[in-house]
């Protein structure tokens, strides 16, 4: 067997899964109104799922990013870079969809590498 | 070299990648009309390709599920709901997007575990 | 610790980061007014890209290529199979999305396997 870790499985989906010291999950803003507030609250939700994971931000991967609206794309850049520690930006997409909620302006799918212990 | 295997390659996609006990596939309904048929023949070409990789939907680690129309979620929800076994739901990510047909009302992009033998 | 490998780091992503012989990297076309010369250009940059990790297109694990026209599927794809190396297709995702810039045709997100040196 392959051991795969799951983090708080639902029935629909699991806050993170990690398997070969890869984990993988997907945010949305639990909170938050416009891009700032809603991005600051994605990041710290990240933190923390990373933290679960048994990892940090300096071993993201891949992001993708959903973004409701494009407009709000530069608003989003600007946290993001201050988000990143030095040298350690992943590989990302950024593109526009429409997402479950008309709330959310954006959802970002993470691919972080989880150190060994 | 690290191996790859290929399942049914084609000259545009294979039905299925798998590298480092890692299954890589994307499924669109080859049948139905509704929201409801089409997922079912979706999940049923699922398990097909995931037998063929040598795992199961117990193994699933992410998926990123595309819908025609947003509207479709929560009918979709309740078959994906259904069909993950206890304990083994995915991260997830669902957004609405343009597919290549109109006729698909959803794509899915799974990446699977494969236990090792 | 796993080794990570960044490509190009820059403030707000990588060009390209490998760990545990898979590359993760996301291609927008730098040149190019059609979807003809932006698929081109992509190709080339993508080509130099898994050069950089110590790879190439023989290797290429999963794609998510995103259209800003659907329309443009047609000729994509026979630029897509022209430039695969026969029996090597990965699995792939094809959908429409807004890009980053009006002026992006396509936006193609790459995984691929680092052969072991």
């Amino acid at each position: 067997m392959t051991p795969i870790t799951r983090i708080h499985p639902q029935a629909q989906w699991s806050d993170a899964v990690v398997h070969q010291h890869t984990a993988y999950f997907v945010e949305v803003p639990e909170s938050g109104t416009d891009i700032t507030n809603q991005t600051q609250a994605l990041f710290a939700q990240a933190e923390r799922t990373m933290a679960l994971c048994g990892t940090d931000k300096r071993h993201i991967l891949m992001a993708t990013i959903y973004l409701q609206h494009m407009a709000d794309r530069a608003a989003f850049n600007a946290l993001w870079q201050a988000w990143l520690p030095e040298g350690c930006a992943p590989a990302r997409a950024c593109v526009s969809a429409e997402l479950a909620s008309p709330d959310y302006l954006l959802e970002i799918v993470f691919t972080v590498a989880v150190p060994r212990a």
